[in-house]
């Protein structure tokens, strides 16, 4: 039976690099016969100028019946002030939340073609390979009650809910050790514990699954500290695992360690391996429609479907080396450009890959 | 009248360099008039061992009564396993809070004569000077209820409140834009407001304070990007303010991109400039009694003091340039020392700044 993909482009430069990593995916299909169909809708906010929703319920119920999904990127100037209710991550959040998506993996690795283009001395950098396990529909981004309201005195205020049980840390804890399993065997737990009941929980928790994990190094790290040692020595860390808040804060701080945030792409996973798998960047809106941005971490986006959610290992090992070469052409969109190297488009890298590969 | 000073040299590296910065702040009350008058108490783990708990009542009121406190660090591993509600942490957590020094202002700045300390390449940061303003006393550190328990089906769960009330933002944010003025006119106002409503309400008050103040050029940020933004060019900020929890996580990412975190100093202040000062960095206790920290953010904390606190701005600069000159001799402690230069111990490093102020 064939594998069902939905195609959701999204907003920005979102449909740019998505048909780069739709041409590579249709040359896959071809040359490693994976049998994969793909279907197309929108979301965020090319899905409210739709259906007046960031996410229709059709939309959700084609996501639900797929075995993958592959999204661009969400939000824009154009939906900014619109009602906060039916904002282009709205849609996102609720695709996460509807479809369990609840292991986000996003990968910061250092291409050495690219050893240039980070902020950091070279040799904090060099080789960096960093996995970064996000509990990604728990927490403060879903907990409830949240409200915005007045008091008896006339003044405003409002509060979010961080929760967390005890089911939803060890589910994420269990991938975070799996995954330095397959790594480097060792696993940083970012929590703050010293101040927050839920990461005492957190904590506790994580410890608990450890003991299934005799074989992976646990360490036990504040946010604080994590943010601080991202910076000063990142090569210390092989996997981090952490909650839903604090993984949007350090991974994007991770991804742009490595001064190529166009490059990583990133997979958020169910209970049975069922993933959403997007780029790690967003929809820059300031260069959409230009043919200019970097459709590489969307096609590694690919490379990372065809691993976790397919097993076709041979397949995503192939896109990955396709991406290699082109780089070592000497390849690059603006965004990675320096001199000695070839500017080149959206279309013309999405080529070079196909070509490549 | 003469100013009392109660000083809090807490545990770890606190009393080494505690005992140096009071050598500077004796020295510059001769030498300026300040009449200063000083008394000291125990504050974290030290507190614990003397009072049984992290900070005593009548070590609070003492702080009360005193019209500055000086801070070393607190917390280490002699206290982990204790009690949580007794940690050395507690104590800082309530005499923050029953204080109500609510500014947390948090400097980045990179010495030149230290340009080498940071990870980041020196075009990065070459010049960096960052001031993060924090709220300290409310949002998640302290928002109620929080509670960690037990489920009907068996499962521990555990949550955390994030509350703001509008007036709350609006104090910190007017510290904000009042140092964005005396400084570069720039400030970045950090939210997640496309997820929290504790952060829309944030943005919505930061908007209307704003308007007292046109000459501050006002930006907004997510704090996800704003944690990219700090590795990929800091120095496109000048002044930013955000809650408890992301400035606590942005002002350690912001410090350690100096590479010089044993470098940084931090004021605390409540509605009328009184105030704790405090190094950045830790209590360090895996160097704890070997004479070879960094008292120079201490040193740095009394300058501080005597700018925000007392208006002494004279003897400030002085120990200011003091600094500066041990700095351009050459000396140097540890955690910044690099080839060609001297490395020093604590006392000595302290002696330094004595002789040179
Ligand atoms: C768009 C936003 C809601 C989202 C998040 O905070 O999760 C984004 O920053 C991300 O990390 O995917
Ligand atoms: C020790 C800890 C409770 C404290 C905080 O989180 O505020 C520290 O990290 C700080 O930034 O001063």
């Amino acid at each position: 039976m064939s594998k069902q993909i939905l195609v959701l482009p999204g907003d920005g430069i979102g449909p740019e690099i998505m048909a780069e990593a739709v041409k590579v995916l249709r040359l896959a299909n071809d040359k490693f016969a994976l049998d994969v169909e793909l279907s197309f809708d929108e979301l965020g906010g090319a899905a409210v100028d739709k259906y007046g929703v960031p996410l229709a319920d059709e939309t959700l119920e084609r996501a639900r019946a797929a075995d993958a999904v592959l999204l661009g990127a969400v939000g824009g100037p154009k939906w900014d002030k619109i009602d906060p209710a039916i904002r282009p991550e709205r849609g996102l959040l609720k695709i996460r939340s509807q479809l369990g998506l609840f292991a986000n993996l996003r990968p910061a690795i250092l291409y050495p073609q690219l050893a240039d283009a980070s902020s950091l001395k070279p040799e904090v950098v060099a080789g960096l390979d960093i996995l970064i396990v996000r509990e990604l529909t728990g927490g403060i981004y879903f907990g409830q009650p949240r409200e915005s309201k007045v008091l008896d005195n006339g003044e405003r205020m409002a509060y979010d809910t961080l929760p967390y049980s005890e089911s939803e840390i060890r589910r994420i804890a269990k991938v975070g050790f799996d995954m330095a399993r397959v790594r480097g065997s060792k696993l940083c737990s970012v929590d703050k514990a010293n101040v927050l009941a839920s990461s005492q929980l957190w904590r506790a928790v994580v410890e608990e699954v450890a003991k299934d994990y005799p074989d992976v190094e646990l360490s036990h790290m504040y946010v604080d500290n994590a943010a601080m040692q991202l910076v000063r020595a990142p090569k210390q860390f092989d996997v981090m695992v952490t909650d839903n808040m604090f993984g949007d804060i350090l991974s994007d701080e991770a991804s742009m360690l490595t001064g190529s945030i166009g490059m990583l792409p990133s997979a958020s996973l169910d209970a049975n391996n069922k993933g959403m798998y997007e780029p790690c960047h967003g929809s820059a809106p300031d260069i959409a429609g230009q043919g200019i941005a970097n459709p590489l971490a969307t096609i590694l986006s690919v490379s990372m479907m065809l691993r976790y959610s397919f097993n076709q290992t041979e397949a995503a090992n192939a896109i990955e080396q396709a991406v290699s070469r082109v780089l070592d052409q000497g390849l690059r969109t603006g965004d990675i450009h320096s001199a000695g190297t070839t500017k080149v488009g959206t279309a013309a890298m999405g080529d070079a890959v196909v070509e490549a590969l």
